[in-house]
């Protein structure tokens, strides 16, 4: 089932071209503040899914092209990201460790968006931006200390994600922390309809030009050690989202570019980039910036 | 006013050595999943306020003595954590970077604990965890680029923090992110009971041996340069909180000790240490550690 939110935090059905509206037997408010429905959804989707699939026949429709799509998941309890994932972008980084040795770093809520919404580039003179395409994992359920054999259970779908980053020294939190560098979409592909979330083809395009290009299979830390590497530490959540790390071809991106990103199965979406007035900070401008940063 | 979290969820006032229960005049449902009615509460103070003072002389009332308090905000939107702060920590952790060349890390919402949750140590032989001794700012609303002259507007209130870390090389984020590492309490004291935020003494004992003191007069980004700071990244929301740094004089915990925490005008609580069995991971577990990381 392809999951979506749209229309100002209606939850809908995408089948074909079209979005059915099951918003009122998901038992959804969308005007609630803070916008926690979402995680209501996947944690009780057991018993709501036979409900959702009983309402398709009648629910309203429209074209997926008349709504507009919003993150599948506005206020997740946190998003998990695992740094150096694939070897080939260890090496372009020249980066010496691997997820493998580091773990996880985390990227804040805030910092999620949708396939509609642009990524405002901050006012960082003299700073890249940089693309980095991703396969997101949505979990399930409340779960801690998930034996890498248990992998499947922990997993509520998954969806494309971009995780954007300013390059330089800086804690890497702080540079990958800004609002809108986290698009995570077009919609959940919920598990059941991955069965081989290990062997996924995964495309970026900046403009056209195809920039990313990778399979799952790469990984350096797979999926089931990231569940497992992730739950060993904290206890997640429904709608706890997993970036699962970038591959080869990272590069900057600019005003007015358009970046497409497409995995296997879970469809494809595509942001706008545009230069904001906001972001500037001193932590930046700082005259001085370490060589090498120890961690504390 | 100091606002408390106690026995599953309900809301309360501490005046002396009583709680006044305020829940049913908050709107709170102390049962809802997940937990945000204390964001919601924060981000209405203002209209409740009056309402909670109306109520106080008719709220039943027990001795703090007798109820359990939990975290005043379980499921905040996220927690941002500034890193060396204070120069004699630097110093100690011979570290050659500050808060204000680095920007910002995150710990997530799932490690908030309160003032009766025991610090669980994971399993991780061989390592330390420290204590770390923090003032904790809650943010009172939605946000975006507070400028420092400004900063006041931001802040909801105030809060002892501790923020536990397994040492080593791997990513800081992944070492501080464990459940329990994150206690706040004992309750949330409003900004205008905290006139001199940049002036309170700060104390942590292990088992009745100071180990840490300090003023915040020494914090080295202050506070209204961490609210521009936050805010230029990302949007704060109601019940973000803040982890300003801890001082000089961190140090391992064990099995069986009690932390301390006592800052002024905030109130102390007092946390169990206790061993758990939970926690392993292949990344302590990795044969190669860098010297140093260089963050991509």
């Amino acid at each position: 089932m392809r999951l979506a939110r749209f229309d100002g935090g209606r939850i809908g059905v995408c089948v074909g071209d079209e979005i059915a509206d099951v918003t009122q037997v998901c038992g959804i408010d969308p005007a609630q503040w803070p916008p926690v429905g979402p995680l209501v959804l996947i944690r009780d989707f057991a018993i709501l899914r036979p409900r959702i699939e009983a309402a398709l026949a009648t629910a309203p429709r429209k074209a997926l092209a008349d709504v507009r799509l919003e993150t599948p998941v506005p206020w997740p309890n946190k998003v998990i990201a695992y740094p150096v994932n694939y070897h080939a972008h260890g090496r372009e980084m020249q980066a010496t460790y691997r997820a493998t040795n580091q773990g996880f770093f985390l990227k804040p809520s805030s910092s999620v968006s949708g396939p509609n919404d642009p990524v405002v580039l901050p006012h960082v003179p003299g700073r890249e931006v940089h693309h980095e395409a991703e396969l997101g994992i949505i979990i399930g359920k409340t779960c801690r200390s998930v034996p890498r054999e248990n992998w499947r259970e922990a997993v509520f779908g998954y969806a494309c994600l971009m995780d954007m980053v300013v390059r330089g020294r800086e804690e890497r939190v702080f540079r990958k922390a800004y609002d809108t560098f986290c698009p995570v979409g077009p919609w959940i592909t919920t598990a059941d309809e991955v069965p081989d979330p290990d062997n996924l083809e995964m495309n970026l395009w900046v403009n056209d030009e195809l920039r990313q290009h990778a399979n799952t299979r790469d990984l350096v830390l797979d999926i089931p050690g990231m569940i497992e590497t992730a739950s060993a530490v904290m206890t997640l959540q429904p709608g706890d989202i997993i970036a699962t790390g970038t591959p080869q071809g990272v590069g900057p991106i600019t005003d007015g570019d358009k970046v497409r990103i497409s995995i296997t199965r879970l469809g494809e979406m595509t942001v706008d980039v545009v230069q904001g007035t906001e972001g500037a900070s001193e932590v930046f401008a700082a005259a001085y910036v370490p060589p090498i940063i120890k961690q504390d």
